[in-house]
């Protein structure tokens, strides 16, 4: 099957948004517990799939910003699979190990409890040397926030800009920027090629528009979480809904969303298949439509 | 057929991905214009059947930033036509006129040609005073700029914030709003609740996370261009694309996608009938799962 489908395009970036393991469990009269834990498992065999099938990136939101507005004992199931699977996935034979696969966890981590915190930023740095393939876990993310963040860097990163331009004399700006921000968590993102022009200092020309501003759209997605992996190519949600959820909103600007109609829980290698092969239609029909245009 | 969909509830607010004008002129052998001409004249009719339904606010998406890429004879079509239709919709006996619809042009309207753009202000300013439905036509948008541009008055709001409470002035929100927002189209953005607690001078609590942050959430929806309108509850994209294509990316966080196959001049009300009712069922089901949790 692999092989019919390796003849098209093969999407380098799949995303998941694991939805119905609560439905799931309503459904085996479970507890909403064993839903979620049902779900994990099941994203390691889709992870497997997707890696197996070529994909090289996948990403998939584990745990929103809102979960944690759910009652505190569904809360705490969820932090504790969490910990029990980032422990599974380090050990040898797991997918990480035979994949090659370098774990990344994506969203707000100050916001987890500690033992999560410092287990996703153990499992990390354990599979930091790994290139074969990458599994994104988004946790305590939003994409709202994810922006307010990329927000927060990008100022920082134009500050920085104008205290060096101008060492002694920091402009009226600059000043005020640097006086307004700089409480944030920091971190270490790429702050290579901007793809915009520095017009003055702090202010760049966004190439989109040919507009100067003080923070482009190129310093954004340079600051995002998500700017770690490339562009995604499919969005895949179960249980056929068609919502986002506050989930890579700015990353899924163009990329088609897929709603099979399985529970997350029994998502299956067909859902997968399908989708890529209604991926692989889209693509040669935008390949289509760039030469018409 | 209307009084079937009114047991359950309408959307409030619905936008349109108009796509498949140019697959449409290539199926009946027309030219391209001819193509966005039929794709336009559906609109009215799309438009006046939704707030015939009691949708009251429409959005469409007419003419993306990128589209400005296409063939410059393209280019001066969609211009031409976008003049022509906006004189027509301004007529006595117009969609506009019979509906008491105020026209908003939501996008980064400086880069559209003059004319264009002064056509734009007027047909504005003439229905401003209208309040019974809204039509957002989007032109010269991506949401990638509009969140850059949301960015750049959060940001001035936080210089201004700075600079009263240097100068010994109380900060007086209201009136720091009203002086860094001046070049606002809309005129009118509600400038309520920001959802955000201020902290110290510049800095406020984000609500959703709780950190203290520059710019927040709350700052961003408050300087988006589409605050004028409510939430989205459905976004509907002709011809079977389940691709958001830079659209209200911010404002599709928690509204499903339709996607009918109907190319976009051959949408009916049908197709439109048939999203209500899956929104419908949708809306059923959130409200069960909120319930739940």
């Amino acid at each position: 099957m692999f092989g019919v489908l390796s003849v098209g395009p093969i999407p380098t970036h799949v995303a998941f948004i694991m939805d119905g393991n609560r439905r799931y469990a309503k459904k085996y009269k479970l507890d909403k517990c064993d839903g979620h834990r049902a779900g994990f498992m099941n994203l390691i065999a889709v992870v497997s799939y997707c890696f197996e099938m070529g994909v090289k990136y996948v990403t998939a939101y584990a745990f929103s910003i809102d979960n944690f507005k759910r009652r505190p004992d569904e809360v705490k199931c969820l932090m504790d699979l969490m910990l029990e699977k980032i422990d599974e996935l380090l050990k040898e034979g797991s997918t990480v190990d035979r994949y090659g696969v370098r774990l990344l966890f994506i969203g707000n981590l100050s916001l987890l409890p500690d033992n999560v915190q410092s287990a996703a930023e153990k499992a990390m740095k354990i599979t930091a040397c790994h290139n074969k393939a990458f599994l994104l876990i988004c946790i305590a993310y939003t994409s709202t926030d994810e922006i307010a963040h990329a927000i927060e860097l990008s100022c920082k990163d134009k500050i920085q800009e104008v205290i060096n331009e101008d060492s002694g004399h920091v402009t009226d700006e600059g000043k005020k920027e640097k006086e307004t921000k700089g409480m944030d968590e920091g971190g270490d993102r790429d702050s290579g090629d901007s793809g915009s022009t520095i017009t003055t200092v702090g202010e760049q020309e966004d190439t989109s528009t040919g507009e100067t501003r003080a923070v482009t759209v190129a310093d954004l997605e340079r600051n995002m979480y998500m700017a770690v992996a490339p562009g995604l190519d499919v969005m895949i949600r179960s249980s056929g809904e068609t919502r986002l959820s506050n989930f890579l909103l700015w990353q899924t600007w163009g990329s088609p969303l897929y709603a099979p109609r399985a529970l997350w829980p029994e998502l299956g290698l067909l859902d997968l298949v399908w989708a890529v092969v209604k991926y692989q239609r889209s693509y040669s029909y935008l390949q289509k439509q760039m030469k018409m245009s």
